[in-house]
């Protein structure tokens, strides 16, 4: 008997969801993979019922992703261990700092070959350094992650709206599964095998974000904006060189480089909440993030602060000056104008 | 006695007035400059009064850049042979379709070992075919002719916001003399030998802003537009491969390459109009020219129909799936939300 491969939903947030439509849609499809696809979701409730119940009967997240239908497919389950363990691969999507405590109950209860994909932006933090989440998922439970970043909004994706993703992973065959799971002709995918340059592009667009955020806030202009996509981009490739070697350039062509951090640049709430950071001037981003987020927490901010740390034990500060820059201005210890100054220090490499 | 590097403007649009603001300045601070610097001006009256008189006693473009003082050391010409003959640097800044019939008069009556620098951007158009206007400028004058590209729109420029620019030059000592020329702290250049590649950018980054514009008419989102900008800038590459071979995939992460690409397909004009063509459906570009910009032509059509004759005639059609279906769309041969489709047919490599 040939066994079909199984997939899991390790989260069920907005991106989450959004994939999840997709995945649900392609295990029909395709003939090797099993039917039936387990989703983790953390528990709540929703106009007194449980998101569990509400999902497996209605077949919508109506909590994250309202509005559209998830395949039947798609089986909510509220116990991370009873979603994952019979999974030959678990896609894992919620927010980073969720990752240890939702890992740890899995260790010894999967598949000891199953597959990770991680679609989780931003770095972990492990005794006080930068970890790459695919690596921390690794390390939780001795298997391989992949992961899939790209410029992705979550709505749109949902809408079915023409885009592309990357996925990084090293072993070929796994990565040809792996698009197989989520490739669409909406959603189209490229594998590279540079796994770690696609995770890293997609934590540090985010500073780039704050950065062109305070040169719109301060009325820079196009110019100014796009010298310093640019310069961030230049810092993205040379990041990855010193800490995470043998990038290929080509990754920063693919969607999860040039492609996400335009997207990012141009809309997303980074470069919104360090406009008004920079106007509002006031207030900390804690303080906006409070008013505009809920209190969530803005990645930019929190990622240009252990990137500085990173820079500065590692003696690199003055090799990346828009790093440098917005790890400053977001802590209200440089002021906003001042980045163009920095930006003129840019090393030429 | 030694010779002072002398330089002359060939044009005074709005783009050449900002260079001059910038030329202007710094042969007063560098001493192998010759402190005067003549500006071709095509003469006209305004308001009563010729224009080079007006700038040479105002010293102000009042037309084409009104609100900034030009330095004294720009002196108005109406004469090219005259502004031109004693030049070591002949910087060209005037529309494509006036390069002949400007260039022509000056045949014999330069200096031989003068060297051109070329802000003019789009194809130059010779027996059918593209020609790049740098090597226009070397075949009719026979000069050395460097290119200077990137994103910087005039007005900011002459508003003296930060930005950056990438000279295209092959040989080095003369990209030294031309950056000393126009590096201000807030115009930053780099120098690349692949003047090429530089040039190819300058042109080719307005088709993809018909595409992104398209994008923006039909409402596609911000994932589908990364994406274009994302595989446009596949197909800028794809083509200097093919076409001027050898490019450096570095020079695509300079100004005129990832910069210029992104400023143009969000501000910028052939992206504007390329989105109200999506929805004045019975409009052609022409239409829209004469009613929008008096007359003047886009370069983004333009330029893919010149681009779509050279893929014809080299049989490469299919390699370029976005620049062509802008050609059509462009002609209303193709409906605009066909677009998705070729950019799903882009080939790999």
């Amino acid at each position: 008997m040939s066994e079909k491969t199984k997939v899991a939903l390790i989260g069920s947030g907005n991106w989450g969801s959004a994939i999840a439509k997709i995945i649900g849609s392609n295990v029909q499809k395709i003939d090797y993979f099993d039917k039936e696809v387990k989703m983790y979701v953390y528990e709540e409730m929703v106009n007194g019922r449980k998101l569990t119940e509400i999902i497996n009967t209605t077949h919508e997240n109506v909590k994250y992703l309202p509005g559209h239908k998830l395949p039947p497919t798609i089986v909510a389950v509220p116990d991370v261990v009873e979603a994952a363990k019979d999974a030959d691969i678990l896609v894992f999507v919620l927010p980073h700092q969720f990752v240890p405590n939702t890992c740890k109950p899995l260790i010894g209860k999967i598949k000891p070959n199953a597959v990770g994909l991680s679609l989780i932006k931003g770095f972990g933090e492990e005794n006080g350094n930068i970890i790459l989440i695919s690596n921390q998922i690794r390390s939780i439970l001795n298997i391989e992650c992949a992961v899939l970043m790209g410029a992705n909004l979550a709505n749109e994706v949902a809408d079915e709206k023409f885009c592309e993703t990357t996925i990084g992973c090293a072993d070929s065959r796994a990565g040809k599964v792996l698009k197989d799971l989520v490739d669409t002709p909406n959603f189209r995918v490229t594998v590279v095998p540079d796994r770690q340059t696609v995770e890293v592009c997609g934590a540090l667009k985010n500073i780039v974000a704050c950065a062109a955020g305070f040169c719109d806030g301060l009325k820079f202009g196009d110019n100014t904006k796009a010298a310093v996509i640019r310069i961030g981009l230049k810092e993205m490739i040379r990041f990855c060189k010193i800490f995470y070697p043998e990038p290929r350039v080509s990754t920063f062509f693919e969607s999860c480089g040039v492609a996400d951090l335009i997207t990012t640049c141009y809309g997303g709430r980074n470069r919104r909440l360090s406009e008004m950071f920079v106007k509002e001037t006031t207030k900390s981003f804690t303080d906006l993030e409070k008013e505009h987020l809920k209190g969530q927490k803005l990645q930019g901010p929190q990622t240009a602060e252990e990137v500085f740390a990173l820079l500065k034990a590692t003696g690199n500060e003055t090799k990346f000056p828009l790093f440098y820059a917005v790890s400053q201005i977001a802590k209200r210890e440089l002021e906003p104008h001042k980045l163009i100054d920095y930006l003129r220090n840019e090393p030429d490499d």
